[in-house]
């Protein structure tokens, strides 16, 4: 079968490679969607970041491999010893694995493992036809939820995660800063949990039009206006919002986040940073702010997910902007993202026969 | 009466002022003892920086006027409408008024009221025989608390705030950076909180030594030993401590305080900094770590720092290192602290006429 793999920098590969079987304790599934995360993009564009070329100790995985680890599908063979899932069963896949052995994950802390490895990254993943997977990673289906949809799952636990880290309450102001596929999907769930206003601060005018369009309560430019003042005029009485989000990664959007939230606010930082921020910690002490990093998902947040984009309370699907076959998923899902980003939120790759 | 009054930057004058009469609502305390705070030392050295040279909103306040807000004492004289205190009380004073109308005031958050002042940064505070201050300010002293300690219970509940900001839990591992005065009171207050083990990072040894002696598990050179380093090693498993206080004010120790706690860990920021820090927030992201601001004390701790004082958990006795007269205050007090600083922890200085 065909499968994306990455070698190296620049280095993303349509090979030829057997089609897997699966282990004792796995299932292989038949991919219908798989998503192009920010973190791949890093992994082409400046990798090796969290790929690994040396054999990962958890998985023993090294590249080259196949990318890929926001995706849905269709189980069609299980593995020995396999009792909990069914062939034809629909799925979507938890890619985190966790070593089981250590401090966290003896305390029921796996997302902090300190051997944590991921599919797509750590061992194949989902841009090939079939993958195999352990069966513990599942997260069953219903049918009223497409495979395109399916592969947004992975990456909206990341934002639910980034919620509950914030400890969103119904009725809190928000600001979101950056709007990219993460920033967008936080403010979908922010307004899923109570959020009383959300405001997205972007640059870009497409991005900063569909944040409106999923209902922000204003969207602001932070090359043409003092966004923190935006903010703090629109939240009377506590001169700011309640819980900031810093999507971007960026020093400047999270001077942006911190300014924007109220005395005793929070900030959740989700962005991946490129660089050292240079900060002026007094805002966060004589604030008494808080900056809380967030980062992935917990295994227990798949099957929620799931239970609201099944009773509508939270719709990805305006962020599914493109959706390419995996002959087209160099040029246009990875170069088209990295050099006009703005103009595509999630693309979406089928690696088998399927339509688009 | 003689009084410590701000003028400017390297200017503190004994000055002689008229006896405070107390307005309604307020009553006169005579000071026992006042302690020399590092926030006083700043004003002192690179002031003015709470201090204002204009009117305080709250207050009406503004330079000269008397420093000193860590201060305890006896009811001498009742205001108008006063009905619960009474003459020769013992008290001591929370230094913070609030305007009582903002949004912080109005939520029963009064530490975060927009316009917060503060007795002997504001208006006249404790560097003088007499204060009046508002009767809403006092906390009662027993017995057996004389006025020396009760100088300290300001400072302590400040500590107490940081352990409450950073949700200390018994049986936690903490570390310090920086053991000055808020840094010392913290260790105790951690210990009295339940800490299992609290690790202190100071590069004086005079201040490592008594760190020591009031129940440090280790007290770390950072000149001379990779402090993250040894404090994993004696956390094993976690690789860390679940809790940190940055009590130094400096971005090399808050990088200290961040890499010595664990995945998921908190950093609790106390200290003022004095230039901008240059961080890595990955390493806030990527390890879910928190870093938490606390400024201040709510009124509500005071009672309750009093009470650990009373029963034995909590004795500051051995931070105080100098008691001064106010004619001493400033060459032997403020120079002394400004130029020598490791070799004094806590400087109490008496206003009045009692013994040393």
């Amino acid at each position: 079968m065909k499968a994306l793999r990455w070698h190296g920098r620049e280095d993303l590969r349509i090979d030829e490679i057997h089609e897997p079987a699966p282990r004792p304790g796995e299932v292989t599934v038949e991919v219908g969607f798989c998503g192009i995360c920010g973190s791949d993009l890093n992994e082409f564009l400046v990798g090796p970041g969290v790929i690994t070329t040396d054999p990962h100790p958890a998985t023993g995985g090294l590249a080259p491999l196949t990318i890929g680890h926001e995706f849905a599908g269709r189980i069609v063979e299980l593995g020995e010893g396999v009792s909990d899932a069914a062939l034809d069963d629909r799925v979507v896949v938890n890619p985190s694995i966790s070593c089981g052995r250590c401090f966290y994950c003896r305390n029921g802390q796996y997302i902090r493992c300190s051997e944590l490895a991921s599919i797509g990254m750590h061992c194949d993943g989902g841009m090939a036809r079939y993958v195999s997977v352990p069966a513990s990673s599942l997260h069953r289906l219903p049918d009223n939820i497409g495979d395109d949809v399916a592969a947004t799952v992975e990456p909206l636990t990341v934002a639910m995660r980034a919620v509950q880290r914030g400890g969103l309450k119904s009725g809190d102001t928000v600001s979101i800063v950056g709007a990219g596929p993460i920033g967008l999907m936080t403010l979908l769930m922010a307004r899923a949990a109570g959020a009383a206003a959300v405001f997205v601060v972007e640059p870009s005018p497409v991005r900063r039009k569909v944040a409106s369009e999923l209902g922000a309560a204003g969207a602001f430019d932070p090359a043409h206006c003092d966004v923190a003042r935006e903010i703090q005029r629109s939240t009377p009485g506590k001169a700011g919002t309640d819980l900031a989000f810093e999507c971007a990664g960026a020093p400047a959007a999270l001077k942006t986040a911190i300014s924007s939230t109220r005395r005793g606010g929070s900030i959740v930082i989700l962005g991946v940073f490129k660089e050292a921020a240079e900060l002026d910690l007094n805002e966060v002490m004589q604030c008494e702010r808080n900056l809380l990093g967030s980062h992935g998902a917990s295994d227990s947040l798949f099957d929620p997910v799931i239970q609201m984009i099944a009773d509508g309370r939270l719709d990805p699907a305006p962020l599914i902007t493109r959706r390419i076959s995996l002959d087209d998923a160099v040029e246009h899902g990875f170069r088209a993202l990295a050099t006009s980003r703005d103009e595509q939120i999630k693309v979406l790759v089928r690696p088998g026969n399927g339509s688009i």
